[in-house]
């Protein structure tokens, strides 16, 4: 709010993005809980869930409600606490986004579905432990120059590559982080934002779309079409392609995540999003740089916050205003955060206004 | 969808109401879940959550897309599961949309925050235990006409008055019940309702507003800000004022509930909700009919499927086929969603299209 130069009273709509409040801390309706405590009252306050994309969500109808005239200037915030539970009890509730009656009752956690899809896109197109690895170094790298990052130190191959094993082929090092988190933006038409920022961003295209829970109810467990749909849509609104994307903050729960997402949204071909990521073209310098916040990996995934985050860090590039890890080409970036094992997505093409 | 003469591909966004899902079976990430089992994937798909109004919040968020243009048709469902879990920690879970880290401390729960705010009311306007007793009797006899309802059973005013004390002055009678249930509707442009149905309704006013979760950070307890905003944004809307409304669905969750939405809406004064409930007013038969389905009392109260549930009952009535049940005049009808001790709150108005 201080950043955006706006008040409580501003403020029209409040969009709380949190996945899981309830079972991490006891408080249920949370939105007003936090709206309240930052003043804001007598207005439209909401909580938005879609598992890992409920930030995105969150982002997706403020956007809209903003886009259609409902509402001039809604904030936005992601949440997540996650650290007051013992880990056992993370790992269960991180899985109640998977079908509970099927795989999670069959013992699958998150990590062990994004295992089975690690080596199955290992089969398919020759993806190996190094390209994995290679992801993690990079987002390690850029996390490490992010004052706002979880765990800011870099690692190198090597580490990655004996890290200890968490679900094979995955290791500690292929998966994010159980954090603690916030993000905010203030969503507001174009003429007001000018008004407020001398560098207001701009939403160019949006898209959310959704698939089944169940990784076993997909046709091919390497591609997300929630994700391709989204993107679809996010493209056609800001009438540019992948190849237009300057850079992107990609949903890298899991280093093959990171990969998939490369090729779903279009920015290489399928299966080549493993050499991509360890030839360096996804690295800040590189021709794609993806994550330079660090990613999931390492500037943390507090699952509530993430699809905010995600949009805060596009700005803060599209303003010129990373520091150590600005990018060159900051024109157009491009956020893609996932729920689950891929059944929501939002995909969010920002620019300059 | 049937009643909509509309299929999975004409749906182009789900927006699900539930409070507490996670906490009650352990699945979470459920608006996927229901969609994609509804054979509806590749659109957005999101849970909407507000405590007790989050069927509502569903809803606003849904009339506002497409209002806006940014969907065609949004399907909204409301559902909860509650009879899973025993009394207790259905009680538990429920508390939850209270303010965990003071009044539920404590010990409060909602029976015993509408206890001390019913005590309140009958301190400042002279309230009966007889006039909140005459809710409960019409409620349940307004119920036991509806095929729908969960509790089909009239009650006499000396059973009421005689019930099991749950909080005092609150007895059995005066809660509303522990209920599995779902309710949806179908949300799409005038355009679209006039060639899907020879009946169609339409959102002629609507406003959500919001408070702070704990009983304590409010002045005055006999009457909910929240309300009042959402219902003045409704009215504006709608081009109508509290007189011209035919008859209504109100959140009883408790019967004082219900008594204190007369009077926050306009219906009647401040403190004349007991007197005018007691003389029949609210009565099928009576100048203004309140929850003709049985309410909250009666019909049911699967927390998240409440606020959608409601609008239901206000289409069979504008649509004339609310059977025995049925008001004489129907043309506007209003229905309040309150959410916690009245932290959350949406008022629709619906009419004839």
């Amino acid at each position: 709010m201080r950043n955006a130069g706006v008040s409580a009273a501003n403020i029209d709509a409040f969009h709380l993005g949190n996945f899981a409040g309830p079972s991490f801390t006891g408080q249920n309706h949370i939105a007003p809980y936090v709206s309240a405590s930052l003043g804001i009252t007598g207005v439209p306050s909401t909580r938005f869930e879609a598992a890992c994309a409920s930030g995105g969500a969150a982002f997706f109808h403020a956007a809209a409600c903003v886009a259609g005239g409902v509402h001039d200037a809604i904030l936005v915030v992601g949440v997540e606490k996650m650290t007051s539970q013992p880990t056992p009890k993370v790992a269960e509730i991180l899985a109640s986004a998977g079908d509970c009656s099927g795989e999670v009752r069959a013992g699958s956690t998150f990590p062990s579905l994004f295992a089975m899809i690690a080596r199955r896109h290992m089969h398919e197109f020759g993806t190996t432990r190094e390209h994995l690895a290679a992801v993690a170094v990079k987002n390690h790298a850029n996390g490490a120059l992010n004052p706002s990052a979880h765990l800011r130190k870099t690692i190198t191959i090597e580490q990655a590559l004996a890290g200890k094993p968490v679900a094979d082929p995955l290791t500690l090092f292929d998966c994010s982080l159980v954090s603690d988190g916030a993000a905010a933006v203030l969503v507001t038409t174009l003429e007001h934002a000018r008004e407020l920022s001398a560098r207001p961003v701009r939403v160019l295209g949006i898209g959310q779309a959704s698939d089944h829970v169940a990784l076993d109810r997909k046709r091919d467990i390497t591609t997300f079409p929630a994700v391709k749909a989204a993107a679809e849509r996010a493209y056609r609104m800001a009438g540019a392609g992948p190849s237009e994307i300057d850079f992107a903050e990609l949903h890298d729960c899991f280093t093959i995540a990171e990969i998939i997402a490369l090729e779903d949204l279009g920015f290489v071909e399928r299966g080549a999003g493993g050499p991509f990521s360890a030839a360096g073209c996804t690295a800040i310098g590189g021709s794609k740089p993806v994550n330079t916040s660090g990613g999931l990996k390492s500037k943390g995934h507090p699952v509530g916050a993430t699809g905010v985050a995600q949009l805060c860090d596009l700005a803060l590039q599209i303003r010129g205003e990373a520091g150590p890890r600005q990018v060159k080409r900051h024109s157009l970036g491009l956020a893609q955060n996932l729920g689950g094992s891929g059944a929501s997505c939002v995909v969010t093409i920002l620019g300059a206004a």
